[in-house]
């Protein structure tokens, strides 16, 4: 575990260490997040059965949870996951997708929150407003928000849950109660590929796998993606070959290149 | 929901509309359906805790079903998915992947079309011929038949279900008992990619979700799929490739040039 | 089925006859197993209900069981699976992913073979050594040795269960008892794509499928994996790229580009 200054630098440690990141997450997306996490320098790990979870919360370096195709078998696993977590002081980043949509999977991430130990929750606006109460709902698992509208539910539930919180979108929006950033970098062809959040969180978790510090890996994953995704527009001719190149570059960019592309501006709150 | 006259036209509204198709549908092919839908334009949503299947289906513009992998808990949440679309009114389109290749993929087939609310069906010759108790079987989920040995059996199942049948092949047969069609559009590469047909159902889910006329949404969905393997064949090199253009066609086709390429034929029956 | 003398002529048959290989396979790797045996001219199947699984082995030509996202569900099905398989004298390939990572995928994996009917074990050296035994455990899915430390534990194996075992890596080591290979294609681009080992696993049941020479199919799936992988890694520009043309290569590859590029070597053992 290493804190570095830079974004760059926590990108060389992650190609160095290659942490393993355990996931519980949907169906559609689980091959597309093992994929840029081996892209990036880590190694995914899915894996589900009540039997292991304690056996692989012991060798990982973070875990992803994702309610994306949720059950109660799927969310019992969940509960299980952070439990341990907690007795090993993992990271664990959460992806409350739908949230808003139905009842259900409000309740299911709250439930995951209070459980406590939960160190990142990311969801697009609609996400973050309807865990905090104040959602009107998304339109099924996109946002009908823009990060602005969420500022404010994402410091209540980063108080209220000791968590870093990202409000994703166009400007993703960052806080953790104490530091608070902007991250200016992404394409709009990221919102015509499925899991594209998903993948966010699975790079959150990627970061936080080699750095305690939750709010520098949430940032420093952010605007990977987001990098990653302006080069990949440039030689896209529609989203199929945007996640193609989004996935090449994940393994292509050079830690100065990221340097030089990433777009976010920090603040640090009195407190 | 608007029931243009042109096939193009009802692209562009599909594209302004962006529906919110809802899927139960196989773990193979989720993530290319999702794909698909978002290209084309609509909002995929992939759920199947019978927790939320009321409330998805509330905000849902059309519901996919596909019994790709099928077992008794996701068929007791179609079946519960059915209920609820026939109380909403929301069109069903049905993918009986596999019929015939086992008793129990016929039967779950016929059960769920015997829920009623069923509103467009999609299989291959040997699907279809099984549902109609004619079948030889199919070889897992390839046809060994082509369109017109299913011809009948189509008829016969949009009788005795009230649905718009759909036989896709190299050429597909549509009829909803009182209108016929017969698509050309497509290219053989197309047998060579997994879930062509499944994402055949999706985009029919996604046509259907802003126009109330299934039968002309059937025919739409088949031939823009086909017109975009035509496209697609020109630049790949193989099925991956051939895979990736094709999505990338979905998002980039143009309005007139489906219209200008779509091939079909249609035939008003008297009744 | 027929046991050609080359690898090339068992491709032509493979592509000649399309054999039906079913899969009980994980999440993550459903859909790329899929379009790999797709694109060699296979035809896949994934399936795991009970309800139809002896249905299924009766008209498929291999049975591949994978323990990537194993649960207690999904060993059922398997273990039911081998027996009907068994029964059948289907050929049976088992890829035990996760082996050695923790105590229940070892304990399956043996209560798997221990059911007999196993024809071909694949797994990386971590793999194969933690079922011998001799583990010290892999991370996660990822092996930390090399061919050559699995060697014995891997011939122990194919003695103890009556079956050929293939250690995966940058050199694969294949043995059934009374012959070994070695086989040297491959490149380093597979470690960065998700599934390359389970997809080895299909590969093997698709030649299983048409040839009763376990050893034979092994090697030829072996070796044609690594031959599309090195012929791939001259056009990918990252992991992504990458798999598409190796998927693409799987298809258009020709039986004499096959066999001049194969590389191994085969040893036939005293017995």
């Amino acid at each position: 575990m290493t804190t570095p200054r830079s974004a760059a630098s926590l990108l060389e440690v992650l190609r160095r260490e290659k942490p393993l990141i355990h996931h519980l997450t949907n169906y559609v997306t689980m091959e597309f997040s093992a994929n840029a996490l081996l892209a990036v320098g880590a190694s995914p790990l899915m894996a589900h059965a009540p039997e292991e979870i304690s056996e692989i919360i012991s060798i990982a370096s973070a875990l992803v949870l994702n309610i994306g195709t949720l059950d109660n078998d799927w969310v019992a696993s969940m509960k299980l996951a952070i439990i341990e977590a907690k007795r090993k002081d993992l990271p664990v980043v959460l992806d409350p997708v739908g949230a808003g949509a139905t009842r259900y999977r409000t309740r299911v991430a709250l439930e995951l929150l209070s459980e406590g130990g939960i160190s990142v929750l990311r969801g697009n606006a609609s996400e973050v407003l309807a865990l905090a109460g104040q959602g009107g709902g998304g339109k099924g698992v996109d946002s009908l928000h823009a990060w602005s509208d969420a500022a404010g539910a994402a410091r209540f539930l980063s108080q209220e849950f000791s968590c870093t919180v990202c409000v994703s979108g166009e400007t993703d929006f960052i806080t953790d109660g104490s530091r608070e950033a902007k991250v200016y970098n992404g394409h709009s062809m990221m919102t015509q590929v499925t899991g594209m959040g998903c993948v966010a969180t699975s790079l959150i978790g990627g970061f936080h796998g080699i750095s305690n510090d939750a709010f520098l890996a949430t940032v420093n994953a952010m605007a990977l993606g987001g990098v990653c995704g302006e080069l990949a527009a440039e030689s896209a001719t529609g989203p199929a070959s945007f996640r193609m190149a989004w996935l090449d570059w994940l393994s292509r960019i050079e830690v100065q290149q990221f340097e030089n592309k990433a777009s976010y501006e920090q603040l640090r709150l009195l407190s």
